[in-house]
């Protein structure tokens, strides 16, 4: 099978054991997640050839990170070393009504200071069949945004499969450019795009206009009335009961069909983070396997609700675990 | 701000790690606490300046009582240093149906061996607005029931607010006066006052009469007639699922009204030590910082769901936390 | 009091910290049980002399898993030691819907490769009143199969009352005979056992046939018009909600009526493996003590619920807190 | 072979992982050990049947002592339990110039408040060949004074070998009684003492008086001459090199002989509490095999060396561990 | 006793468990350290009242910096929230040949970019005796250069004795002035300087010109001759042997006397970092206590020493430890 | 550059934390090591390209295995999964006189039952320089015996340089062949292997005939005059002072020359398992990068000597401290 690329920034990931806060804390566990890394690394646990391109330090903490994705099976052959530092966020675990934490200290990374031109493109995406982004990565520097929009391009040249998590977070873009400068001409080369109403909003001033029932759908007819790449847009639907439980859900429009999944209820919570990226992951597994579109998301938010019982950012959970919630058997009996 | 003091014993806790039994543990968890410092201690938490005053023995284990407690930011230069040991209490934490349970190693301390006479409680209290106690304190010794009177007799010459958790807990008063014999007097020198029917009928001989529909406002009244310094008394109330599920709120009566707060679940408890003392805590947040009885009590429960989240005796919720529970938001949305 | 005893296999069991899975792991949790041995060990923790009968290589590994039982007050004196390893098992803990998962190491143990005469029953049973084993054992090995049928014919000479959980796991059964050709032989010794209905179907062909409302009640007459020493045939019913919380009852049937308990809800699951020995052991306790059917049935469901909050495979809980569950008290409240 | 018996206090020993002080720790790790339990224990793990008697509280902490002594193989079932607590004691562990510090928090145990009747030392002492015990029992109150009187008075009518460690601690000696009104009943009774010149002086009044080469071999005459039952006296000699490095031998004097050891240099030390009672257990080890008393000693020395590189109070160093060392090989070759 | 207050910036110390690697590791142990503040905390916790000024983010690493702190007993009442990030660095421990090693990940820190005029000196050094500084100070960023100038130059107005570590480290001093643009003009306004051969001639351009028999000696005649405020230079003289053991002695100059200490072996190395901050605060130890210029000397020497046996980068060991050093004995006897 | 392939088995190793023993343990770290294995993960480390190929078992144990050397850098995509078990090995680590110990547990793995015609030698050779083996894997079973047979004629035939670290354990060898029927053709397929004297003696009849001054170089003559391939014959010498401290060198022979390196002395191992495997890396990678045959030497001795200071099997030194070590320094100067 031909590989899936991601190309994102990976941080460190700093968080007390247990419930602990920060200030209690004599020691930090460390782990390593980037939104992009972290569905590539769930497809390479799945056995799917799985490429991340991104740039560390060429120190301890750059190696450590390399080695931590080589670990689950990433290719992390394209990364380059150079620069400053790895961007970090610590994190704290919340409980029932306490709030999980995260305190990013990433400014001024290896991958912020990238050059726009260091990644050769053709020889990345050669053999691939897929690539991933976030908007994540536009808004960190000019650099990397430039850097993005060039393996689109090449993406789109070679006929891969462009996919995006497009993901406002407006504590970034810093750098001078407006997400709404942005984003557009990069949400143009990708055939399918993550998107809830208020990244539609943020990102392409598009609303809801009252046209069909379903406002996510009335959003989707527009986005795709003006980008004519795109085929499909997807979502996935959060309730949140309390920091320890949460219930899953996602829909997706392929330009005709609003499809809607089951909700997931995930009645305990260990980690949550990453939750979104092993959504996509198995969306993108689903695709890549041949599933049609229902499925696939639903085989997303299968692999999303077991990411939420896996400690770290990266969906751990097997096959067959998420094969089990497909069929609807939310039982978690013992497996000897 | 004036400063907020506290006088009682603090105690070393040792707990097996996770849901551990002692028998299995082969090592304990090491944190200190105590009734009224944990008061202080949160209070210092949300930078309200704040002093504990105790005794402890001149060794490894009285200095790094300290220690943990001026990490919080708690004052803690009026401590005295002798006597014998630093008592201690063992913890276990139960789940489900299996109850957490203490064991405690609290006697012959240095703090029940003190002099009655050691606190200099003028220039102790010396730019302090509110001093706190607890019924724990006269259980524990004669002199220690000796220096808290003096201690409240000098906060009303003062003119401080004297507020005490009245806390009778009947395995301690073993030196040889009963608590109806002791703690009337302190109790008179009291504003505020934490008392449940309970208490009210072990210290006081007092039982709801009938004579309001509320027993507690029943129980209140006729508190109040007996001692007509106390200006409010208040209360929680713990509804018990589970040793992993609680819900709290609290009530009040000002003399004239009784005031209910709404309740607030506890849906997954990490640990449910200082409960109580951090609901004091955030009253007394409340009091100071000019909030009415019910904003008052209200932030008192907010703060001692929150601490059911937290590790260790003492709060260490922050104060946007305890106000996102305040308006209501009890989903534990992930905080970036 | 005389000596319950038992005999069968104890593995070393090795699991993650948490909720981590082992190719996350750093470091195992190494703690050690056996389905037999952990009936014994849970006795032994209540105070009932007993005795569990095995065998260990003389190693390193061996040696600690003496200790581990010898801890818990079993006597470990009749452990015969030599062959080549300790049988492994590898677990990782699941929540909400991931499973649990368990991975065996147990082939060509020490007590595998035992030989079939190396014990000495007469000596092991003098002063025992209660001989347990289970269906594990025979399953392992023939020369296992050949030892239980031996210790359990010493134990019907000696008037000994002979108890099985029969608990058939066709993932062994690796050595040439099947659980047909050898179990009815072994099951004819027997006073009690626990049976579910698929075991039944599986080892002996029978099925229930509609002569009783109740499937388990038409199921018990059925085995016991074939096993006439059969006294009581009693099981659990596990209702899996999900990976984190279980309800629990049980269910006796003595010859001429069925009983049933009441069903308890565990609200929070630490640790589940082995909450069927705990009932086992707690049924025994309620049989020893003198306690009628309904009472041990009850006793072993409470003390079942409570090992799923003890970390290990062996239960832990103490009496008060078995007695608190059989109260109806499932609050979990705090002991002081 | 016939059982050895001690009796002495049994505290709980926490300690900050690694070279950290209690100031720095949030957890301490927690084992058990006693100056007379030590020695049972040590020759329990090498397979020497051993009891030893105590009190413990009936509390978790006592139970958890009495699991901790069991799991090493010695019979704690003489073990009575009541009374208020379990003494404790906190060690930091030194490297270099730095010290190893201890601070006993042991007053008030329930050993120290025993009834001086409440062990039936014939039953206990059924079956045994030895009985050992050390200065600190009757340093510690007058009942644990009267109580050992009572054991060593039951000993000698039953004809087993009394040993003792004379240990003075003047920090103990708080009750009333000196050392020199008690101890010297109390070595009246006994066979075999370890004793140096400081304890000969503290406790019995006697000094080297320069009648022979050898101080050691002086004080010895005179203390033999004094206590006619007495056959040996022995003494190790610690060669102080840092926190990190000791050397160790022994002597011995049996009447005629004075016997010394070779010098073992112990060039990394783990933890080096409880290298005294490793000696006297490889010495009872040696006597009850048969060996000389030169081999004796020479096997409590070996013991006691390899005691240093092993964490907590009792020496788990094996056998064949030991028997190396005698053979003069100190370079540690891995073992397959 | 007047205050000793320094300035400079205090960073998170993330270091693997034992001699793990980075990359090896899942857990960072978290402690706090800067080459001033390690000072003030070493004189807090000998009991010296200290202070210590610097800048840290308004987040979970900032206020988690400022308990560690303050946990040891130093005001941190004087410390400014806002900006950035906390500086950082990264620690792997070696061992024998190996090296630790150091990861700096500091710019861009909320000290590296303080307002130059943000801290009130005058206010700050109210009531103090001594103000302590260092190079790495002035090499952070211009801002951090001039704030050092203001307090220098505050102190001096105030009469308060004013030392300087001069510590070049040529990775820092990235912002655009050289260390000889700035620091002559701040080792002006001192009274006392740690400085080695190798600083004089980077910082200072002096080379010893034999014009006496020690370099050290015609090193500070030549800066006393140029800075005539400076009444004392001081340095440290490591041997360094391995990874795990060094030696370690001090020579001072007063404008008349060399004057050298003797010289401690550190057999078994716990921490190295943190013993040049060990060494400078003894010695203002000794200054303060008023011990002459030898012992003074001394005192830094032994607890430079000691710290090497002490986890973290402050040095927690206590003055009878220290005294014991001074009084030559290094063989680290258990102290009971 | 061309890769560098390893054959053999790869355990799981686990050990207790610290100097503890298993029967002390609740916890025992899990890494995986192998004698082959060991060898292209630490060059791997160091950048050159390196696969090893083996047999895992299709579960936890086998990926977690696989993920482990993944990390490091190692292509693992040769392994076959299937079969029964992965092998185990347990350790204790000693300190001074107590040696280290391992205990086995690798009887039945997937790798010993593995079919000899399972891997595709062709395929995995290609674009190859270098193939190693140790005589541990022939000693296995007669399938890995064949395995490795045909992996030395294919690299034979494809002019790939074979090294063999011939290593006889005569605890293996079970399996019906001797070492002397076995091993004579394999080394007849190398070019380069490490043998020491009881090795020739043992696998070949060869002993040193006095004809030179060294017994190594006599030895190394005959075994060249009997296998005419070999070109190199290398050993390492070990001085065993203590289990903390060894000392290490090396020699070599390579038809003409004796060739020794100067000694090192390593004066604090952390774990010296895998010193071996280091020094055979260091070799090689001396020779990949075109070092004469002493610098070879040398940096095989100084890798090895550096991994004694490692965690875990694999030497994950850096090329700069090797580099360190080769220029004579071993002080360990703290890097920053």
């Amino acid at each position: 099978m031909k590989k899936i690329v991601s190309f994102g920034e990976i941080m460190g990931r700093l968080s007390p054991p247990g419930y602990g806060r920060i200030v209690q804390a004599d020691s930090l566990n460390l782990t390593f997640g980037g939104g992009e890394a972290n569905v590539t690394a769930a497809l390479a646990h799945w056995g799917i050839p799985a490429a991340h391109v991104t740039k560390f330090p060429d120190n301890e903490m750059g190696r450590a990170a390399t080695a931590y994705f080589r670990k689950v099976g990433v290719d992390m052959s394209f990364v380059n070393y150079g620069g400053n530092r790895l961007g970090l966020y610590f994190t704290e675990f919340g409980a029932a009504m306490r709030p999980s934490k995260v305190v990013y200290d990433r400014a001024d990374s290896s991958f912020a200071h990238m050059h726009p031109n260091e990644f050769n493109w053709v020889e990345i995406l050669e053999d691939a069949q897929w690539f991933h982004w976030t908007g994540i990565t536009p808004a960190i520097s000019d650099s990397a945004a430039q850097a993005v929009k060039k393996a689109i391009k090449t993406a789109n040249e070679m006929g891969i499969t462009v996919s995006a998590d497009v993901n406002y977070r407006k504590n970034l873009w810093q750098y001078g450019k407006s997400v709404q400068d942005v984003m557009p001409e990069l949400i143009e080369g990708c055939d399918i795009i993550v998107c809830g109403k208020g990244d539609a909003e943020d990102i392409l001033n598009i609303v809801p206009d009252g046209s069909t029932k379903s406002g996510f759908e009335s959003m989707c007819r527009q986005i795709m009335a003006r980008f004519p790449r795109l085929k499909k847009i997807i979502n996935t639907k959060r309730g949140q009961i309390s920091a320890s439980a949460n219930t899953l859900s996602a829909m997706g429009f392929d330009g005709e069909n609003l499809i809607k999944t089951e909700t997931v209820e995930i009645s305990q919570i260990v980690d949550r983070i990453g939750g979104g990226d092993a959504f996509m992951a198995g969306y993108i597994y689903g695709n890549v396997m041949g599933m049609d579109e229902k499925d696939s998301l639903r085989f997303g938010v299968a692999a999303s609700a077991l990411k939420h019982t896996i400690e770290g950012d990266i969906n751990l959970s097997n096959l067959d675990e998420v094969e089990l919630v497909l069929s609807g058997d939310l039982t978690g009996r013992l497996k000897r």
